[in-house]
């Protein structure tokens, strides 16, 4: 079953779990024993934290191996904001960061810190002038991605971090997604990551601080991990982490172009043979693996259902596949549609087989959901008359319906003319503006209603 | 080679390893995704919570999997504090714990809460009590370990939790040494767990929070495990956890028996075979697999170098060994010698002939160890002439050499006088009561000298 969602999660790389096996035979004991087996642990623990340091471009000693990149990023965040904290209790991070930066920025305000959100743009990138604009003498900290991990856009780490070092405030970098195609570029002073990501296993994650940068570690002390994360060493897991780093940093040169043009591919064929379908995320600055689109009238949840029993494990950022209710924020940030998101992240190995059966596959299936909505499969949802009062009342139905009834009623207003769609659900503030956009008519706003939000959409033609 | 540190870790279980390998084929998706991959990984999930849940005593939605024992306590500790933070800020531990409750104990302190320490007996154990007085109507939270990690003693779990079932406080109980015997028993209300203590891999921690106990998770949010642990869950781990546990729980009536009598075979042997040797801990209630002694004019980091040499494995309280230069807070509290600590604990399947070299060997190498310190194998130091003015200057000496030069003035103290050691070595406020005590000499307490610390002994036959 082609696995479609490295992105989430690598599968378990050959290196890894060969290492795996061999540490566990032979760095199963503690590494801070002084007996044989625990000094046997101690030297492969070394080891792994050399090979791992020579990844990332930094020094063994500014390397903290953690349970996971979660931790690594929440122990980072919080060490370098403690550190700072007589310059000030600003932190500045992009919109677009992964939830775990989101919500340490969120127990940061909680606690009497302040928090800039910059913006991206359309294809998620931020602009370096966005962090310079932010960044006061009151910053303590700023992180940044060094690619968005829901539509694979790159960012211009190394200029960030240029304004950074000119401001004299550190910046992290969640460097989950790109680690396994190289290494940061540019003058960074904190750096995350995590193993599973790139085919290591799980419960390994990377946290490097840099000599001279001021660092707390939160939380009760302990002896392990230069006091950075508590707790026993996993030992076997860190030696696989490391050992699959190499492997995959071996193999990277080769599967970054295939990959890329598989992505291409994947690109091209999305936009020319489904209808209605937007692209999203930057198309040359992105990771070679990566890409992401939605589609209109369609039910996330349910497509992924049908690629799933087509045989394609992919995700989605929209909100009818989480239990939230609420789009990801990354595309709500990007200003794009989120209905009937999928995110496509192909581990190293695909083949092109399998992406030629997909992109066979998924116009078909986009069809049979759109089909299943009363929308016909390369065209608008068939029109209604006009709605009464020019309010089309969607409370209590569920992303796509609200614009699929928008698209129902559009025809029977007047150019010029606005109608008012009544939703509650929280894709609509999204989707519809997008779907403005994507059809050239005029999105008005939104206020509150009795129930739910009414959205204005002015008929431009 | 015998390995004899079970208690620090065990040797991973073939269990856990069958497990694991079966588990990353199986079970290395994300368990959050819909997809196929996804949907076996959380049944692996499910399946897993429920067996530990059960070898617990707990309900599997009670149950959480966190990424060690070190973290499974500072978040029970943190979380069941902070949702009884309108009750109290104050805090009752053991003062025997595990050096990670000692350790979240001390970031209550520094952010304005309050912490009682309660006592134990010499053999280890709190009394009941003990916690009842310290609970106050302030109380948030007790904290009590099943069992000592360093000597084995057995706490009166029940009876403690009892006392604080009657007092409104939540107790938790910190079980990773004995969870692998069985479950814990009274009405406790949160509880801990380290899978790598029971043969399991590491890298996998349990935490109990009963229904109806009040807790607010510490950290930023995360939809995983309940939000009472953040990050990507290790599937494979957590299914060779319980598996293994479940593996261990049904060996262990048979081994819990031939434990304890090797254990019973070592304490007598010890006693009887290496000349003042203490053993320490409670001789009966007590894990059966653990046993722990100090043996007098010995540096414990020389005598673990000795039988590392001769192939034991096994770990030591003694401050000679540590970096910290601070003997075991357990046996400071003991008020037990920690001179030439040694502490073996023997991993399941450990045979009856590896503990009898181990009971050939020790005698010899604890005789070879003294002579090299001066000390004739089976005797007190050759004595020496009175000190000038009755004071031993050894300062800037290590443990044991202040507790020698003790032994060997003392002959030439008239009885009923009294002589005075000077050190600045920490060991020496715990060892030189203990060498009185082991000798029926009195000592006399200590004050600040001009250097380091003055010892006073009386001499009494």
């Amino acid at each position: 079953m082609p696995y479609f969602d490295a992105a989430s999660t690598a599968p378990l790389h050959p290196v890894a779990r060969q290492a795996l096996l061999a540490a566990l035979e032979e760095g199963w004991a503690d590494p801070a024993r002084l007996y044989r087996e625990g000094r046997r642990a101690r030297l492969l623990l070394d080891a792994a934290r050399e090979t791992a340091a020579e990844a990332l471009g930094c020094r063994p000693d500014e390397l903290a191996f953690t349970s996971s990149g979660t931790a690594a990023v929440h122990t980072g965040m919080a060490g370098a904001l403690a550190g700072r904290r007589r310059t000030g209790r600003h932190l500045v991070v992009s919109a677009v960061e992964h939830s775990c930066v989101l919500h340490a920025a969120e127990v940061h305000r909680r606690d009497g810190g302040t928090v800039t959100e910059v913006a991206v743009d359309r294809a998620g990138r931020v602009d370096p002038d966005g962090y310079r604009a932010a960044l006061t003498d009151q910053t303590a900290l700023a992180v940044l991605q060094s690619a968005n991990h829901e539509v694979g856009t790159v960012q211009p780490v190394a200029e960030v971090a240029e304004a950074c070092r000119a401001a004299g405030v550190p910046l992290l970098v969640d460097a989950a997604q790109s680690v396994p195609w190289g290494p940061v570029d540019g003058d960074w002073s904190l750096l995350t990551a995590s193993a599973h990501k790139w085919g290591g296993p799980a419960g390994v994650g990377l946290l490097v601080v840099r000599k001279g940068v001021r660092f707390a570690a939160p939380g009760p002390a302990d002896e392990r991990e230069r006091g950075r994360h508590p707790g026993f060493e996993n030992v076997p897991a860190i030696v696989a982490a490391a050992a699959s780093l190499r492997a995959v940093r071996n193999e990277a040169a080769a599967e970054r172009d295939r990959l890329a043009a598989l992505v291409d591919r994947i690109r091209a064929e999305v936009a020319a043979t489904v209808p209605d379908a937007e692209v999203v995320g930057d198309a040359v600055r992105r990771l070679p693996h990566l890409v992401t689109f939605s589609c209109l009238y369609v039910d996330g949840e349910t497509l992924l259902g049908e690629l799933d029993r087509a045989g394609f494990a992919v995700s989605s950022g929209s909100s009818c596949t989480s239990s939230t209710l609420v789009p990801s924020h990354v595309l709500r940030a990007m200003g794009v549609l989120s209905e009937g998101n999928v995110r496509v992240s192909l581990p190293p190995g695909t083949s092109g087989a399998d992406v030629d059966r997909f992109l066979t596959v998924l116009p078909e299936l986009v069809a049979e959901v759109r089909g299943r909505l009363g929308v016909p499969a390369a065209a608008e949802p068939a029109p209604a008359g006009p709605p009464a009062g020019r309010v089309v009342d969607t409370l209590g139905r569920r992303c796509p319906v609200p614009v699929i009834e928008l698209a129902k009623v559009i025809t029977a207003v007047p150019v010029g003319d606005t109608v008012t769609v009544l939703s509650d659900d929280e894709a609509a503030r999204l989707d519809i503006p997008a779907w403005c956009e994507m059809r050239g008519q005029g999105y008005e706003g939104e206020r509150a209603a009795e129930r739910g939000t009414a959205y204005v959409v002015r008929r431009l033609s």
